[in-house]
Formats: C-alpha cells, sequence, structure tokens
C-alpha cells in the first residue's frame, strides 16, 4: 500500500480558528479526518504533518525518501518565500501536488507568487480544504497510471 | 438537474495532436466523453464550447446567465491578456473553476501570470486532463453544499 | 448631416445586468435612447455597434471610412489591451473620443491604464453613462467648429 | 442655488499665453465668460480660483467646506505629484471632476499618472477648455439626482 | 508543390490606405500579384489570408495543418499581445518567417516587444512591403534545404 | 527650558473633521491642550505650527535653527513627495521624530514610502494622536541623555 | 491583570554586544529590567519571548491565543521576509506594535520594508530600546481605552 | 542692457550654513556679490530671487515674461519633484541654465533624477557655487550670438 | 558600381567554428564567396570589414563616409550595447540593414534588446547566413528605387 | 590551533544523494574527510555543522562568538532570502568565506542573488565540493596574515 | 605651468559634420583652437585626445598618471556604459569635468543616465561647444583654489 | 604540459597603484611571480596576458584556441557589459575561472551583476590577489580529473 504524506506549512494547524471566511470552518483534525476516510477508499497509507518551521518540514520531508511514493503539501506562507523547502521538494523526486485552501491569486499581490510551484507537478488553489481531498485522489490516479 | 459548463479556449481543440509532453496525449473528445461519464455519475447535465475567438466565448458566457450553475473553464493563451473574458466571467455570477492542463507555474515567466485567477473561485493546474474532472467534482460538491 | 458612430467594446450590451454600483441601472438600450434624442436636438446622425470581439469591432471601424465624421468609443477591457483596435482607430483619421463609465483610474492597477487614449482626442472616465452625451455634445461642437 | 468651485492648478493663468497647440487660444478669462453664462443657464453660483501655490489650493479647498456642492479643478502639473492635493480633495468629501485641456495620455509618459484621479468621481481629458463646461453640466446633473 | 501561406493580421487589409510614410505606397492587392510573380518563379503555391480576427487566423492556422510547408506572418498589431497566435504558431510545426513592414524597433516601445518572435525561425522587420517577398525567398530555399 | 517644536503638514489642521475611522476623533486643538499638559509635565516649552504650504514650513524650520532643540513632525502627505521638506529638516541638526496618526505601512502602496524618514531619528506611525506625545516625551528623554 | 508579551526575533539576544552605534549598549537583560519597573507601575504582566527560529516564534504566538491581551514585538531580520509569522501576528487578533531599535529607514534599502507593519496596529522605529518601553506604554492605554 | 535672473529654490538661502563640504563656504551674498561683479563686467542687468515656495518661483517666473532675456535657476530639491515649476520654465521661453553646486549625480540615487533638465538648455552640476558664474556667462555669450 | 559594406562585429571572424546549432556551419570565407556571388550578379561593388573592437568598427565605418552607398552589419555581441557603435551608424547617412544569424528573441532575454535597430532601415534575424544575401538584395532594390 | 568552523545550510546533508550534475557525487562525510585531512596538514582545527533550520544556524553561529577564528559557510537556498543568517554573520566579527557547490550565478534568476555575500570577505562558487576546501586554504593564509 | 588632458570619446573627432542641430557647426579643429587660446590665457598647458576606442583612453589615462594636473572629458556614447573608463577615471586621481556638447537629459531616456558623472567633480551638459572652455575654466580656478 | 592563461582586463595593469584598501598592496609583477612559481609546482605552463581593450582579448582568446587548456579571468570593469567577451569564452570551450580581487557583492549595484559568470565553470571573489592562486589550483585539478 503505497505512502502519501499530507504536510502543512505554518499557521495550518490552526484551521477552523483563523479567519474562517478565508479557511473555512472545518479544524484540521476534520479535515484529516475525511482525508483518513478517503485514504481508506483509495487504499493508500497516509501519514500527516504539520510544522511551523521550514527546517522541520525539510528534515521530515528528507526522512520521506524512499518511504513515499508521493506528497500533497499546503506551504503556508513558506509557499512565497521558502526556497529551502522548495530544494527539499526537489530532490525528493516524487509526484508533489501543491495546495491552498484559499485563492492565493485573488488576495494580496505578493500571495499570488509561489516558489513552489516550479517543483510541483500541481496546483489547487481555492477549492477549500476539499482540494487536499482532489490532490489525494489525483495523486492516486497517477500513481496507478505510472 | 444543474447545468455546468465547460470552456475550453485557443488552441485546445487539438489537445492530443499538439505537444503530448505539455498536453497529454488524450483528444479533446475523449476527455470530454470521460467528463459526461463523471457527469452521469454526479447527476448533472454537461454543455462543453469550444472556441479560439475569444468574443465568441463571451458571447457563449453571455448566454449562459440563467441557465449554468457553474464553470470550468479553460482559458487556453487567454489566461494571460483576456480581461475581456475576465469581466464577462465576473459578470456572470456562478462559481468558476480555471483549469490548465501544463503546470503553467513551471513554464515560461509570461505563462505564470493568469488575469482570470482573480475572479475564479479556484485554479487547478498542472494535472493533465484529469483537471477537468476535479473541477466538476468540486463544483457539484460546491452546488450541494451552497 | 454628419454621422457619428457610438462603439462599445465587450461586456458592454449587458450595461444594466452589470455591477450596477459601477456601471449604473440604465440598459444601453435606455442609453441609445437617451443619446438618439440628444443627436435629435443637436442634428447629427447616430448609428450604434457593439460587439465582443475586438476583430468585428476593426472590421466596423474599417466600414466607417469616409462614412463617419467623429466616433464615441467605450472599449470596454479592450482598454487595456487592444492594440488592434488602437491601430484601426489611429487609421481612421477622425476625432475619437474615448468613455469609460466607471472611473478606471479609481479600481485595479491594470484598469488605469489605457492604450486606446493616446490615438483619441480625449478620454471621459467616470461620469457613468452620462459621459456618452458629452462626448458625443463635444464631438458636434468640434466638428461645428473645423 | 448650489455652489460649484472652478479651481485651477499652476501655470493656467496663462491661458491663451502658454503653448497654443496644446492648450488652445482662449483665456482663462474668457473660458471664465463662458462658464459663467452656462452657470446662469444652469442656474448654479460658480466660484473661481486659481493658484501656483499647492498649498494655497488646499487652504482655499479647506475653506470650501459647508458652501460648496461640487467641484471642477483642473490640478495643472499638480496632477502627476500632489499628494497634498488628493488628501484635501478626499476630505472635502463632494463630487470632484478633474479636467485636463490637453490629453495628458497622450503626451510624455509621466504626464500620464494623475494621483488625483483615484479621489475623484471622473475625469475629462484632452477636450480643451470646453472640457470645463462638460464638467459643470455633468455636475448639475448629477447634483440634481442625487 | 509546397504550399506557403502568407498571412496578415488585423487592419494590414488597407495597405496602401494607412499611413504611407510607416507602411508605403503598394496595396495588399498589388503586394499579393508580386509576391504571385515571385512564387511562380520559386514553384511553391501561394495562400493569402488577411483578419481583424485573432480567432479567425488562429482558425486558419489550424487548418492549415497537413497541408503548409511554410508560413509568412505579419501579425500587426497581435505582434504584441497575441498569444494564442503564438501558441497556434508553434503547433503548426513548420517554418514561419515573421514579417513587418515599418521597422517595429525605431517606435514606441511597446511595438519593439514581440511575443511572436520567439516561436519564429526568424524575423524581417522594416524592409517595407518587400520584406514578404524575402521572407518568401528564404522559407523556399530553406526547404529545399532540408 | 528647552524648545520642541511640533510642526503638521497639510490637511492636519482638520483632525477630528477628516475620516474618523483613520485619524481619530480629537481635534487638533485638543491634541495641543494634552501636549501642552505634558510638556508642562516635562519640563519643556513647546511652539506648535500647522501650514498646508511645503514652502512655509520650510521658513518655519529655517527660523528654528538655534532655537529648538528637537523637533516633532507629521508631514501629511509631504511624506511621500516633500524633498524641500527633507532637506531642511536635515540642515536644521536636530533631533526629528516623524508621526503618523495612520499607520502608512497598512493603506495605500505610495503611503508606505516616506522620503522624510531617512533624515529622521525615529519613525511613530499608526498609534494615532497619542503618537506626538510619545515622540514628546522620547524627544526630552533623548536631551536629557545628550 | 492584562498580560502583554514582549517577543523579539533573530540575534536580539545579543543586544549590547552587537554594533553599539547602531543597536545601543543595553543588554538584553537590561532591557527586560526596565520594562518590568515600567510594566510595575502600569499594572500589567509582562512576558518575554525570544528565539532566532521563525517557527518557534510562531508557536510561541499561537500559545498566546486567549492570554495574551497584547504585543510588543521587533521581528529582528524576519521584518523582512517573515511571512508566516506576519501571518501567524494576523491570526492573533490582538494589538501589535511592531519595535525596531534602529531608524530602519535610514539603512539599506531591504530594510525599509517590512512585511509585518501591515498587520499591525502601529510602528516605532528608531527611538532605541526606550522604543519598547513606549510600545508597552501605548498598548497599556489602548487597552485601557477599549 | 538684457535681463537676466537667477533663482534659487529651496533651503539654497541657507548656503555657507548648510552642510559645507557639500554645498561650499560662501553665503548666499557673498555669491551674489561675484555675481554681480561678473555681471558688470559683462554688461547685463541682475535679478536675483530665492524662495522655498515652488508656488512663489512660479509666480516670480511669470512676472518675468517678457522682462527676462535668461535665466539661471537651481531649484534645490524642486529638481525633483517640481512639475510646475518645470511647465513655468518651459512657459518661459528663454534660455535656461539649470545649476546645481553639488554633483547631484554623486549623491543619493534620487538625486540623479532632474525633472527640470528636459527643459533647459543645459546643466551644470557639481562646479560649486562657481557654477552660477558659468551658466552667467555662457547665457550672455549665446544671447549675443543669437 | 555603388559600394556595399559588410560589417561583422566580435566572434564572427569564427563562423563555422562557433556553436553550429546557432550560427551554421558555414564559414566566414563561404558565406563572403556567396555574398560576392551575388554581388556580381546585382552589379555592386562589396567590401567586407569584421573586427572583435567596436572602437575598430566605429573608425571603419567613418572612413566609409562618402564612399559606401549602403551597409550591412551584424553587429555580434555589441548589438546589445554598442552605443558607439549605434551613433557612427546614425551619423553615416546611409541605409543600414541589421542582420542576425541566429533568431536573437528566441534566446536569452538580454539578447532580444538591440540598441542598433533603432538607427537601422530595417532588422533580419534568425534566417542564418543567408540574412546577409536577402540584405544585400533588398539594399540594392532600395538604392535603385532612390 | 586556530578553529575554523564549516557550516552548510538546508539539504547540504544529502550531498552525494541530491542531484549529481549540479552536486557532485562525493557525499558531506567524504567531503568532510577531504577537509578534516587539510586541516591537518595545515595546521588548525575543524568544526562541522549542518542544519536545515535557519534558526539552528544563527543560534549554532553565536556559539562560535570567541571561539572561532573564521568560517565557511554554504548557505543553500538561505543564500537568497536569509536575513537573520546575514545579520548573525555580521555580528561574527570573523572573515566568513561564502561557498556554493555548483555556479548559482548560471542557473535561475533568482539564484545569482545572494543576500549573504555583501557580509562576506569573499565568495567561491561553481567550483564544486573543492570549493570548502579552497576557502579553508585561504581563511588559513587570511589569518596567518593578519 | 599645469598640465590639463581634454579627451574625447567615440565619434567626437566628427564635429562639424555630425547633425548640426545637435553638435554645433564647430569642427573639432576649430573647438581645439579656441581652447588653446583660452588655454595661453589662462596660463596653462593643453593636450588633446581622441579616440574611438574605449580601450585606448584608457591607455592613455594611465599614461596620465602623475602629468597631468586637470581632466576635461567628453566621453561620447560611453557614457552610457564605459565602465572601464569610470574605474579608469576614478584611479587617475585629479580632478575631472565631464563635459557633453548636446543635453543628455532632453534626448532619449537612455542618454540621460551617465556611468561617468558618479566619478567626476562636475558635469556641463549642452551649453555646446562652449562648454569645454568653461570646464577648462572653472579646472585652473579650482586648481589654483587648491 | 598543459597551458593556463591568466587574462586581466581594464585598469588591471595598475594593480599595485590603484585604491590599495579595495585592491590590495601587491603589483600585477609580484602577482605573476607568485602564480609563476605555483606553477611550477603544479606542473603547468602559464601565459599572462592584460588588455584594457575589450577587442584585444577577444583577439586573444581565440588565439588561444586548441592551445589552452584552462583559462583564469579577472575582467575588471567588463564584468559588467563585456558581452562580447562573454561570446568568446562561451566558445573557447575550455574551463574559465572568473575572478575578482575585491568582493564585487559587497559594492556598488552595479557591481553584484556579472554578465561573464553564466558562462564560466565558477567564481572566486574576494579573496584578494590569491583568488588567482586558488583558481589556478582548482583548474590544474580539475584537468587532472577530467
Amino acid at each position: 500500500m503505497p505512502l502519501i504524506a499530507v504536510v502543512n506549512g505554518p499557521n495550518l494547524n490552526l484551521l477552523g480558528e483563523r479567519d474562517q471566511d478565508m479557511y473555512g470552518k472545518a479544524s484540521w483534525e476534520e479535515v484529516r479526518e475525511e482525508l483518513r476516510e478517503k485514504a481508506a477508499e483509495l487504499d493508500v497509507e497516509l501519514e500527516f504533518y504539520q510544522s511551523n518551521h521550514e527546517g522541520a518540514i525539510v528534515d521530515y520531508l528528507q526522512g520521506l525518501r524512499g518511504r513515499a511514493a508521493g506528497l500533497v503539501i499546503n506551504p503556508g506562507a513558506l509557499t512565497h518565500y521558502g526556497y529551502s523547502l522548495r530544494d527539499a521538494l526537489a530532490d525528493l523526486g516524487v509526484p508533489v501536488v501543491e495546495v491552498h485552501i484559499s485563492n492565493i491569486f485573488a488576495r494580496e499581490e505578493w500571495r499570488s507568487r509561489s516558489v513552489i510551484s516550479p517543483v510541483a507537478k500541481g496546483v489547487i488553489s481555492g477549492l477549500g480544504t476539499r482540494g487536499y481531498q482532489l490532490a489525494l485522489q489525483w495523486l492516486v490516479a497517477e500513481l496507478g497510471r505510472g
């Protein structure tokens, strides 16, 4: 059963408590629950990781080498300046889907630039917390196709 | 049964004939077929439209007023300069998901800027032709939630 | 009786249905009615044209050569990228007044740049649909002066 | 009888003496005469003010608080850097029409940016000294509508 | 006998009527006549197409797939923003020569940037209507060489 | 008893009448009263000056040479283009604290750049009219320390 | 007794050892001592936190939710790129005063841009370590006013 | 005897008191004395004017119309934003030499841009207060040549 | 028999040895041979010049004054910074065609800007070494037309 | 025996596993082995540190105060945004050599800007893992010279 | 008798033959003659040098070390990109006056930036060939003052 | 015995006479002597070349084709605009190390951009004249490894 990691960057542990118009009402725990159900259905193993530390996420990603078959990542604000994260993702060598809960292209100018996107397979932005599920679904299909 | 329109911009009628590394091997006819199956499953009506003319797409979108409940659009190269299309989408007043087959953020610099995204609910980029299906699936869920 | 053409670009056929805070409540039909009355008063012939197609507007402008004595144009979103329209206006060789219903200088940054203005005699922006009448009035006076 | 102020910025007292291809042949006295006739016709009171001092125009605008119902202003070169003037106009709280005799969008690049426009209701540019009359006419209609 | 298409963008149907200092005195009909003679001499078939609609040119280019061996294109003002045209040219897969009658590098700043050039084999700018003949001549030699 | 001058730029005489969400409810007279009390407490002499004229403020600052020991200045909109004011402040040779009532860094982009700050000792922005008092308090402490 | 947190970013633990012309001679311990005295006087509780890790500061700020009534923060170099910190501050929902010991607007160009300021209530820059006290004093007054 | 006006902008009345490394030790009175001697020698009449008010300088320049044959101007900081001054100089219609005591091209970036230079005949920068004499000398020769 | 000079800038003496994918396989000697044949056919005299020194090319161009009737120039890398060369070409006063063997618009960003083009009659880019022949052919026709 | 620290930023612990064309085949362990031999030869003590956390590197650098005589640092992706690291290096007060294994000036545009270089003594880029040895060798010579 | 060198950059040997509206009618020989007379009067020795080669000018400037007391230079187009010339001037260590015959600030945008000015004592621009004499006169006075 | 060329650009022949804080006290002759000793030790042949002429350096580099195995180059100010030099280096096809004596990244903004670096193997900047020796040492090792 292939392993897919779902990684969240800074401040995303507070889902449900942050600005709900922007990030929705579901807590991170609820989102994980839905993803676990989806994963069971799709017959993949999930592993969750969240940190407010760019370095910790890089450490975690390095630890996934040889273990994970794909990655869903919402880099939070690291999206816009996390070049170390970017290099770690590029080094990892598995398909990566970048997810944003809010539509980063409809907010402040600086949020519309992602330094992560050029090393991702694809990007899902603005589709709320359901974006994680779509990313997971796509990765599983992609892995099955390979 | 709500109507969801799936709109393709310039040159996307040649899917399967264009650069396959970038846009995949499936023809537009095959993609539509898969979408029709998905729609049947999700119990929504689909309508397809493609044009190489920005004006024709604007005409078409105006004709959707009051008929469509949601929209999936891949604006093709209009993504980067189609301000008339943007205004038409903003005027339409239904949820719009912008889809790109290739990852526009990993190509030429000018392709990473979309003038459409600020008026879309969300964006799916780089997930191949399956991006259309994810967009459809999300729209249906979104409509159901409203 | 000199002919003055009044040309509207993309999405302006929906006046009265678009965002009313921005574009006012009058429909295009009502605006035309007021312009016809004004024209009768000023003793000029009016011709109206609207299209969502830049190419069609260029075709129409070429057809005005030798027929029209002046032009009122609201280019809609083509204001910001319609270089073909700009060339057609420059080639036409009659006085052109550019009209915008909303104040394009008080909206998104990109709306404050017009590629049309450098080839127009003048610009009226933000005075609502009455801007068309002022433009007409000015053109008639200008033609009378020449 | 509502009061409408007509304000001219630096160097506009020399109308008729400045470059006539750009600013026309009419002197400021002649322009005022035409505006007085128009005002009589429209049943509004006019007050004229011109200064080469940004500070003096700000002083004058502050003195209009509670007295004026609308404002026509040609800020001259202050158009491009008069942020104090801009704040004074925003504070005034009555409809403002910005007028330029020449078409500022068809001259040097720096003249095509107005720091005033974002706080004006609308802009009339390039329609010669008749632009003042159109602005007056519009303001009166606008006030009547309110 | 290989087919070479000669395509003109917006406003180029008015050659001979537009600003003659910029675009020369020859009409499009005269230019075509000279090209036909040249083609006869070079033993290639010519096909002409002009449109003021970007979409129509894209349609036409798609229809050339498998028929044309080479392309001469003067995109007119689309040179500067016709990204859909650019994609269509890139998809076509035959050698393209971009022609400009006037020297676009010696005019307004914005005219010196072509979004088409990166997908063309080469560019001829400023050599008047004879530029079309040089392009044709080069294409024929190029095809003979392949 | 050392003299500290408190200088206000354009439109700040209208405190309490301007947008109250931005600039607070206190009038300039009330702010001065509070500052006088504070000054009495701190044993310094205060002198107030306000003008809408950059030139007048420069005149005033030149007149402070040899008289003032420190300066609190809220340059109003001159913050963003008052290079003459900047030079006058630099020439004055006493510690200057720049005060802004609203947080200029959270408003329009152009308001976040101050041409004055590089010649000030420090900046207090966004702390309302109490910012003047903090500036005064700091200056007195600073002078005592020297 | 309300809690106010005083947070220092990278390298600020070395106050008194870093460049003294820029940052002053007082050690962080001495600054804290003065702040404790001030807090006692103002009847508020203080909590100090310093870290060289952006992630750790974000962790800390999250832990303040529901505990702190206000925040004084000197983000150190994170001022210029700490978007995760910015989001954490925006999420916190209590008044924040940003403090810089040196005048960041009078140093290298890149130091004059703060990504933090748009989510702060206000900014104090260049007033040395006394800036912390002024910030504290203001916050207490602000809380008392609410 | 032709009249040549020598005009100084903001803060230049303090020559000799300002930063002497930058602006020299001579007072404005001494500079004038040397210019008067030079003028006597060259047989021209001189008139001096200095103001810290851009508006006052514009007023003064308008009053020179028909009186002055040439102008030496050191615009001080207005060099960099005095567009009203620029227009007044352009309207004046006599040869203008722009003088800067310090070398504005070897100081802060923003000082190296003059908005005045495009309407001046020439510029002398960095040659100290003797620059005024060279400008005067050149103007007299220029007038003699005409 | 009119003289046409063919001038090559830095590194173009190594044609045939440089990157052949970019610059072709023909040596400069072979290119010259073809040009000589073409010239004989067209009844013009040719003169070749190549140098790696901008100064030497300027010297050579000055020596052509009164001798040459037209010029073909491939400035090599001087295309992008050779302002002295540009001035020399502008001074020469004969028609100039700028030639580039590779398509400079499809390479590095900096190669797409030519400082030479604004003073050339026209530009041929990307048509390989045959571009020289087309330029020659055009110049001869142009001279015959004059 | 003086201590020289060798510090590696994010992802550099994976040397030998990352893209080998870019970063070479040697593992970090092998590089360290070679450096240890070199150090023995040069009679200096070495200390190695690597972290994916910017904050941890700052902590480590602070701990070197008074212990280290020189520093070799490869900041990895922190090169481009690690302003906290930069400040820590500036505070450290010993000679720093910045090393990059790949040539950062021949890769993506954003990699060619280092925020670290202005506080380093020097930079070695693109010379592979041998760059560390050259840096060490230089530092030892430099220290010997002081 | 001190030596002052007068150096001209590319294309300035053609004075009197180049565009006379821009550069005047006097030939370089005539300009030199006038300078020689002036020098005799001022009791200094003159040496003239002109080259179209930046390298040759640098060679020449190096040869002036220890010989020349001052320098007048018109760098021609090297003004805008001659960084080697700039370094040579900075190394020379004598006062340099940069002269431009035409007013470079009133021409193309790129001509208004000089890379030379930051290392010159001063700049004279737009005063025709008499600018050389003023520069000479100033240098002699400056040397006498030292 | 492989040949390695050591090339110096403009003004570097004056090492030891130029600003010694920036470029050190060693003369070019002394630097060469040290390099000769190093070369003897490393068993390679050295050839030195210096010129103030970009063209001469290009000539020299072309003459190295087939003779040299590697290159050390300090382009001096050509670093920032020597595109012809860049092309010559790219054409040469041997490993190139770019050396700067001072740290170009810690000086004026324009010095931090090298147009040469993208075609070099690596860069050594700021390590004084010893940078040449490190470059030589690296090249010899690199050649031995090949």
